[in-house]
């Protein structure tokens, strides 16, 4: 099979090589920006992916929706097998090209999107066509938990977390989508959509590292807690999904606390199979690379699919979703929510821990303190 | 596809059930023991499913080496897809069912022989090929490592944990596969073949935890371990393949002393992916048969073998892998080993950390002091 790849940055590069590697799989074309074009391979026009007979399939690893999609769809609708790791788009586009891929007959698939070289995606799908999924979530950004593992065995503060993530190459010049969980949100869409059909696009929540002090870290570590952020998805009896992405208090000890560095612990829980963690590296020239691979090696084995023939848009309701926050804020909003217990107390600003209270009121209750131009951090309490 | 099952104890009243709510999939006969049909849908004769040609595929799930393989090998050369969970079975036959079953054109999968519920082996075989699988391993038996995290975090001796676990069905009648590390090995088995075309037939090594006493478990929790049965496969740069179980003592904070109870954590690392560790429950009804049944639905995906075509048997030569013990031995017994350390010593009994030995070397020297009589115990040393 000859796949094109679009796109030469990282992951680019590391699916080229694997692809030179493989031995039922040869490298095409590939699309670079105009002006890049500096070797026999690099083509700076879709039209040459498109119209190449020779070309089975297509590898985007560009990122962003736009022109990914356009391009996509152009893929699609000339016969070509189409495999992506952009999650940006898959999150925003994925039942239009869902719907398009089977229409023309040809196979999309997008492990790489989510979980870089950790397979949950693929496991997700197998296990829903015989299992019912009752929950799927986790650690699913690297850089946030590099930058919390640090923050937390060192006692550095958010802005040095940050440079040395970025001087590491684990976090962007933009490093937003990370350190607010956007990037982890649409990895918990993509798993939403592959477990129920539907693919979220409103009522989400993300809420990041970026409010995260060092101060904040020695209080909860004191009290015998590690932060992760983690992405939860959950369907609930009538049907309804929940999805959001929040820091999270973990006891030391629990499976997560392990999770250390830039690495990755996605889940699932099934009703039959019972929990299962998958632990790796999210990101990464050649563990995403590697799931492009194992994608363009599954189609060669009878894959196709991984979002369910009849996947809609639909939207994610985290009214239902209840638990008990540990939060820092000023002390004279001590009123904004119903606290359980007074942590600490040093006359400027409280630490409390909530009573139960849904994930929509808590990051609704954030939002509005902000607004005030409040200071304040929140993270789930996961109780033993 | 009309699915046969083979035997209707607890996973095979599970993959029954199962079956009866899949979608794609549907029950066929069941084979049980002779006195025991006592429905429509049993049967006691192998001819009444061979001879049956409304059933596509056969999932045997009864154990052992016979009769399973005679009646898999009649369902293969009868044009049955043939789907097990039967780790002795295929460590014993696997290179032959493999021959016979591409002979046949059908397929052979056996997901549920490793890891249970989770889904090491498919991911293996999907990784392998195309990635270079450096080494395979994991917690793979779930019963010692329930009674291994009973007696850490009660301080139960090994008699009383046995009898626990036996009592929560956990452990069989005849716990010897499971405590002598002989059902994990069964699964390191199938991983390197999966992974590199070899199932090792012989220069296998085994030490499970049958040796561990209370007192044991008292001291090197002081020193900051926890231990768990660990399985290792490993392939040199020479292509000798390493591929053995024992103790392991890792650091309390380390990924495995995180898996608690009953469950497994089998990994594998690849040249391009990095290290996968996968998490869930290694056995059980449910957890098993869904890995049944995701080997069932593969097949009508796609999916048709786990090992490669030209799998062969072959040998482990476990003389190259070397790292240092934690040993509780007599002290006349001293010199049997080279000692980096003494770490206790009552007059009668010491515990030592070795120096560097191999593999082979350490299993030998350990055989040797209880063929004398003597009693030992040992784990290989996790250092950071």
């Amino acid at each position: 099979m000859k796949v094109a790849v679009l796109g030469y940055g990282t992951v680019g590069v590391g699916v080229y090589e694997m692809l030179k590697a493989a031995e039922s799989l040869e490298p095409g074309p590939v699309l670079v920006r105009p002006g890049k074009v500096d070797t026999d391979f690099k083509v700076s026009s879709i039209d040459d992916i498109v119209g190449d007979p020779s070309v089975d399939a297509v590898a985007e690893v560009m990122g962003g929706v736009e022109p990914a999609f356009t391009y996509a769809m152009a893929a699609i609708r000339a016969g070509k097998h189409f495999v992506t790791s952009n999650k940006a788009l898959v999150a925003a586009k994925g039942v239009e090209l869902n719907r398009a891929a089977r229409e023309a007959g040809v196979c999309f698939l997008f492990s790489a999107a989510c979980g870089g070289g950790v397979p949950i995606l693929h496991n997700l799908a197998r296990a829903a066509r015989t299992d019912e999924i009752l929950s799927v979530g986790g650690i699913l950004n690297g850089t946030t938990n590099f930058m919390l593992d640090q923050m937390q065995s060192t006692g550095k503060d958010y802005a040095d977390a940050l440079k040395q993530a970025q001087e590491l190459g684990y976090a962007e010049a933009d490093p937003t989508a990370d350190v607010t969980g956007l990037d982890a949100l649409r990895k918990i869409m993509l798993a939403c959509a592959v477990a129920w059909g539907i693919l979220p696009q409103s009522g989400l929540l993300n809420e990041g590292i970026d409010s995260l002090s060092a101060e904040d870290v020695k209080d909860f570590m004191e009290r015998g807690y590690v932060c992760r952020l983690v992405a939860s998805g959950q369907r609930a009896e009538d049907g309804r999904i929940s999805a959001y992405v929040e820091p999270v208090l973990v006891r030391a000890g629990d499976a997560e606390s392990a999770v250390l560095k830039n690495y990755n612990m996605a889940r699932y829980e099934g009703r039959n199979a019972g929990p299962i963690a998958m632990i790796g590296q999210g990101a990464g020239r050649y563990p995403t690379a590697s799931a492009v691979l194992r994608d363009l090696s599954g189609i060669c084995q009878g894959e196709s699919a991984m979002f369910p023939a009849d996947c809609i848009d639909g939207a994610a309701d985290n009214s239902a979703a209840v638990h008990a926050y540990y939060m820092r804020l000023p002390k004279t909003c001590a009123d904004a929510v119903p606290t359980a217990k007074i942590l600490a107390d040093d006359g400027n600003v409280i630490r409390i821990l909530t009573k139960c209270v849904s994930v929509q009121n808590m990051h609704a209750c954030a939002a509005e303190l902000r607004k005030a131009g409040q200071k304040v951090f929140f993270a789930a309490v996961r109780e033993a």
